[in-house]
């Protein structure tokens, strides 16, 4: 494993191109001087496209899991009655945080594997539209299902117009469009290890005019995550607390790539090797975890099957470098996950495709030498508008 | 300002050496893979000397405030009454966190430039000994003073032996000598960008056997910050939330570093650091704030003169590589600190005085050129036990 990097295909934290790899060698600056303050403006800057908002984003020092908490503790309190929509771990984790600082919390399961049904929710909503916050996951990085967060908000808009709509995208944004201002979210959160191409430590939380609002008299306590202090000294050009600086030159080194390709070519090379994963890992005869018309842009989850030996099989492939997740919470040891978020390439999709072809025909799977690879080729051509062969044969039969 | 590298003599983040930063760009990889969890452990076990415990530490993705919070919300329950001694504005800041989450606290509030006498704290202990925990700060950072915590903690576990002893040490613990265990304190926070030579990112925290069982009972709310998850997930060589990867990378490196020299030559080289400072700035005319008996071996703070143009000045020491922290809190404007801690060297001290006493002499005030430099190699010499001239001299005498 020393003689070469691995193709880390986890979903976060994700490998960092070599750009951001030296940016987080840099030395240490003073957080307090200008030169902190102009990176700072820069990157709140460089995001907001991303976000869709022209709101004020607060960087907190945290992992993803303390940017939930940021949502939930800075615009509510304990009693407030809240709906935690979950599909999956992370939406389990939630509203398990809202619960811990006392909000009241009714959980709207959705079987994992699947998004949540607008018109489930509405239901929901129309049942009992005293809800002070909707909690939605965007891309539930559990189960490799995202969210219709336009059409779930849509209908928390119109059914239950003064709840807050709190929503964890920490693997979602930066890879797919996400307009928070236009479809009415009023705080959401992502993580500099996923999309963003950067080390983990930082998380990124945006809020709209009303959670800002709500902010003044939310009474669950908080000091570390208070993001109303965040927004305060960021404004001075600087953090509340001492933040972490090398992640921060990461992220901004990671928004300046991004940048430089532009939005849509980010989002579709996400969109490409999404596909490509499908098709590859349906082509090694793996059954897809998520309904497919929910697959999420960034992770692919597959079943295990029954009769694979997995910790001797991923032992193999992770022997030829290729590092796969496990599965989370009650799915764990019966799928598998792929992540394609931050900067991956189609080129790791295949390369991984190639690993896991090797090592199903070795263990004597059911696979085609060169099927997958070729049928993930072929999945992120078309994805990128590319007529191949096999579109042509399909259109002339 | 970009022909070389400054001279960060700032309390946090500290200058990294070389094999630091160059952690800091590793590839990230698997947190939830066997080199993390070699590495954890390695860290974890690095870090017990430094903390003076053989018991259980958290790594936690935060900066140094949030490591206070943990400290409070872990142990305490909303309405227990708390003592929170304070010696300036990180005193402040730990009393407030305890009363944001609805402890009952009183404070004891020290003339900032002193540190708590332990004959004060026993007089308002056998006042009034009901107090679930006790605040105290080791290493003011805001006024370069160092609390006598052995002394203090003694006067706790004699007169008020059920109370918690909760540690704030962010700037002080792997500086100079700590002893948890002995000493009988319950909680200590350091973070990563003060003595450990990294970047910020992570506070590591320990707790005796009593603060693990108080947090069985303990009610204040957490998720984020919860120890208790931290330390279950450590034992399975890992962290319950993604942690600051790179960060982590850069700590292993700085205990190394640390373990390479051993603690007794760190300890020897912050109090060298600190007398050439001390020595250096008086030299150059500069009245220290702090009561010299309790002075910090991390930084050192001094007045800025009266008749002094502080901006005018201070953006020259800038511009010749030099930076420094202004006052925080009540002291903005009115004194400067200097810090020494992490990877700092003599020679750096050194550096810093040649740069005030050319800016200083430039700037007409009473300075006699080399004065201050020779007054810090004097101090930082006879801190390491050479016989100098001026001591020889002043045997003589």
């Amino acid at each position: 494993m020393d003689r070469f990097e691995p193709n880390l295909r986890i979903p976060g934290p994700t490998g960092l191109p070599p750009s951001v790899r030296e940016a987080g060698a840099r030395q240490m600056i003073n957080h307090r001087g200008p030169e902190f303050a102009a990176m700072l403006g820069r990157v709140l800057a460089g995001m907001q496209p991303f976000f869709g908002t022209t709101g004020d984003i607060a960087i907190v020092t945290t992992a993803g899991t303390g940017g939930l908490e940021a949502a939930v503790v800075n615009t509510l309190s304990p009693r407030d009655r809240v709906l935690g929509v979950s599909i999956g771990a992370f939406g389990d984790r939630f509203a398990k945080i809202a619960r811990a600082y006392g909000a009241d919390v009714t959980k709207l399961d959705v079987e994992w594997g699947q998004a949540a049904d607008p018109a489930v929710l509405r239901a929901e909503l129309e049942r009992d539209n005293g809800y002070r916050a909707v909690l939605l996951t965007h891309n539930e990085t559990s189960t490799g299902v995202m969210n219709p967060i336009p059409e779930l908000a849509a209908v928390i808009r119109e059914v239950a117009p003064d709840a807050l709509i709190l929503v964890d995208s920490v693997s979602g944004l930066g890879a797919v469009p996400f307009e928070m201002d236009a479809w009415g979210v009023d705080v959401v959160v992502t993580g500099s290890q996923k999309a963003w191409m950067s080390a983990p430590g930082l998380a990124m939380i945006a809020a709209s005019p009303r959670a800002w609002t709500a902010m003044e008299t939310a009474t669950m306590p908080r000091v570390y995550l208070d993001l109303r202090a965040h927004r305060e000294s960021h404004a001075a050009g600087q953090t509340p607390w001492t933040p972490a600086l090398a992640v921060l030159y990461q992220v901004d080194e990671g928004i300046r790539l991004m940048q430089a390709d532009g939005a849509a070519a980010v989002f579709a090379r996400h969109a490409a090797c999404a596909a490509a994963a499908r098709a590859g890992l349906t082509a090694l005869d793996f059954r897809l975890f998520a309904d497919q018309r929910f697959a999420s842009k960034t992770v692919t989850a597959a079943y295990v099957p029954d009769d694979l030996d997995w910790k001797a099989f991923n032992g193999e492939v992770k022997r030829r470098g290729l590092v796969l997740a496990g599965g989370q919470g009650k799915l764990t040891g019966k799928i598998f996950r792929l992540g394609h978020l931050g900067s991956v390439t189609v080129e790791e999709i295949l390369g991984a495709m190639s690993v896991l072809e090797f090592v199903s025909i070795e263990a004597g799977r059911p696979v085609t030498p060169g099927a997958a690879v070729a049928a993930a080729q072929v999945a992120a051509l078309e994805s990128f508008g590319v007529v191949t062969p096999a579109t042509a044969g399909a259109g002339a039969s």
